[in-house]
């Protein structure tokens, strides 16, 4: 069966995100001046082929620790569609 | 009042991704055998100061169009929390 995961990984609070600072100043820039706590993360998706929504889950959350997300600094969640 | 966006950009599903692709192929190789069509997108979370929900949506919809996606190539999407 097959199984549409959508994975989101942002850093954590904690850690400095350059990259939604240099967004937060374009947008403000722009004329955006209401905008803050800007961050930038990432956003997966992909298709997976299991026999249950259980081994499904522990192999999508097997990808994110070993190789989507960097747990040091970066917290992970996921759904299915 | 403040709204938190989270906002979604994707690719096109025509459009090539060869970051996924790159993905696609380091997950095989770690033993995920049953992924297919791994595609990365941006995930964006910000906070937003407007008086009314309508008018949070409306800005954040500009800023997507003008600054975070590329609409040629990208989708976007966003919610409130």
């Amino acid at each position: 069966m097959i199984f549409t995961a959508n994975i989101y990984v942002s850093l954590k609070p904690t850690v400095s995100d350059p990259q939604g600072a240099t967004v937060s100043g374009a947008l403000s820039q722009l004329g955006f001046d209401s905008v803050k706590n800007v961050r930038v993360g990432k956003y997966i998706t992909l298709e997976i082929d299991k026999p249950s929504k259980e081994e499904a889950e522990s192999a999508v959350s097997n990808m994110c620790e070993q190789l989507l997300a960097n747990t040091v600094i970066e917290d992970y969640k996921f759904e299915f569609q």
